[in-house]
């Protein structure tokens, strides 16, 4: 697979250079591999940290700014970021209100923050967690005890982000972000299999004429394989997959998200049958984001997540947003 | 290839509606196929229509919104879009003070945009038109006399469209707008053919191993096949076509455009090479975007867009904007 890189061993370097050179409003340490939004730490405020491995852009360093996550810490492509990037990125945010981390998880992740955690602790730096498992396809899968964070992150990262910004205490922060979480879940479809720049090939075979039902964000295997279907196939499974595990009582927001590959005229096309069956369900939708947002590097596919809110975490998705990767309100 | 669409005959059409259920601000005539926005007219103000083959997406719907396009009319999958959606467009959106029309320097698009003008110009609207015509790589190629339409296309519409916001007149608008297309230079480069739903399969031959530089948004050929490049390799050729045409003495904006498959976290890396060979060159850059705004489907690739600015293009581009896929300041 061709890729636009000079050599695999330093793509993320030098994308964190690139996002410097684009982003004024971001402090990018491209050594130690943390972003951070430049007026950090906002005295009085929680930070809320993310990160992960890299190859799912815009996720989590296009997310760095006011109203979202005060700092991520990119990870090589597909691994766990170090302990040492969390706890920096925790000391650049921490305003002596604490600090939040949003952790997808992936058993290196998990283990990461854990002890990011503890390391700050030992700093004097408050720390809660809230795991993300929002994607109903597996329970256990490659790289995960339980059920895999994807595009429920997005979700506990703006509404975690809204809450922080409006001065909330830290442990009302965490519920909060743990109330988004445990009211998402997402499914996924993957067209064509992903190629990391370290292995420059497909990670896994998709033949022509096949997707893959269920897939992760690395390209871990899904529920099944079947013949190439329709959007509108597509979507009823998806949605439907999801409902199985959630029945909203109230309004969802929405997002059909591209997997990297997907042009976005079939994003909106996909858009319009997810729409389609949610009507048909019964399900009331507040807001729809459709676009790539939790990507999987160059793999061709889509995936659909629904989070049921109430007033007041509507409220918050609403409230102002200014980031690379999403920004609307001031 | 694989597609997430339903069939060929309704993609434009699906993803019409799946635009109207993601964006509330828009007002979506997916019969007429003309997105506008849903405060037009907006009295005072000069409106702004573009158009073009759908295809390239965000660009031309997705920049519909306060600050930008007043309207855009989506045509067929690489097809110029018809004079009557041009004129539904122009009567959408003119408040009495006129109408612009940016034009992509394609055949079919100038034909159908000069007959537009004549229609809206029998029926009362007074209509002025720019030429976009940025691309370096080739003159004359297929679909176009002269240099093509592309990158560009983002500057002029963002700046034409903060001009009528501040409510300049028609004449003065016009003025602006081909100031900015006359100070824009593109260059691009494909690693992967483009499929279109019709075919089905790529469109050109494209092997492993090569890459194509100067490739047009369709998959119009280029000035050369290569060996396959690193990103740096490319950004010296990408800069090096442009600044052969262009000497700026002033600041640029740069845009570092997707086109469509190759990972954001790729193209970041490239900005890093970009902004390295500016800086050899002693180019000045005062405003970055990186990201999949003018795509080609699923072509992987990428390309570079400068425009030469002074301080009230610069101001115009900084001003608020607020669309589906550009959107600050407010």
């Amino acid at each position: 697979m061709k890729m636009l890189i000079n050599v695999p061993e330093t793509v993320v370097a030098d994308a964190l250079r690139g996002m410097a050179a684009a982003h004024p409003d971001l402090s990018v340490d491209v050594e130690n591999r943390v972003v951070v939004r430049r007026d950090a730490p906002v005295a009085g405020k929680v930070g809320i940290v993310s990160g992960g491995g890299s190859g799912h852009e815009p996720l989590h360093g296009g997310f760095v700014g006011p109203g979202m996550l005060s700092a991520a810490c990119p990870g090589e492509v597909f691994t766990s970021p170090v302990p040492d990037q969390m706890v920096r990125a925790a000391a650049a945010v921490d305003s002596g209100s604490g600090v939040l981390f949003v952790v997808k998880n992936y058993t290196g992740d998990v283990l990461n923050f854990d002890m990011a955690a503890e390391l700050a602790e030992d700093e004097g730096i408050q720390v809660a967690k809230v795991l993300v498992h929002d994607d109903v396809a597996v329970t256990d899968s490659l790289f995960t005890a339980g059920r895999r964070g994807t595009g429920g992150t997005l979700f506990v990262e703006k509404i975690a982000g809204a809450a922080a910004d409006e001065g909330m205490p830290l442990e009302r922060v965490e519920t909060i972000a743990r109330q988004v979480s445990e009211a998402s879940r997402s499914f996924g479809v993957a067209l064509t299999a992903v190629s990391t720049p370290a292995k420059g090939s497909p990670t896994f075979d998709l033949p022509e004429g096949e997707l893959e039902l269920g897939i992760g964000i690395h390209g871990e295997p899904g529920r099944e394989r079947r013949a190439m279907m329709t959007s509108r196939e597509i979507a009823d499974f998806a949605v439907a997959a999801i409902l199985e595990d959630l029945q909203p009582r109230g309004p969802v927001l929405a997002l059909v998200n591209g997997m990297g590959a997907t042009p976005l005229l079939e994003l909106y096309g996909f858009n319009a049958e997810v729409q389609r069956v949610l009507g048909e369900r019964g399900v009331t939708v507040a807001r729809t984001l459709v676009g790539n947002y939790v990507t999987s590097l160059d793999m061709a596919g889509c995936s659909v997540t629904l989070c049921e809110v109430d007033d007041d975490l509507l409220r918050l998705w609403d409230a102002p947003v200014s980031t690379p990767a999403l920004r609307w309100g001031r």
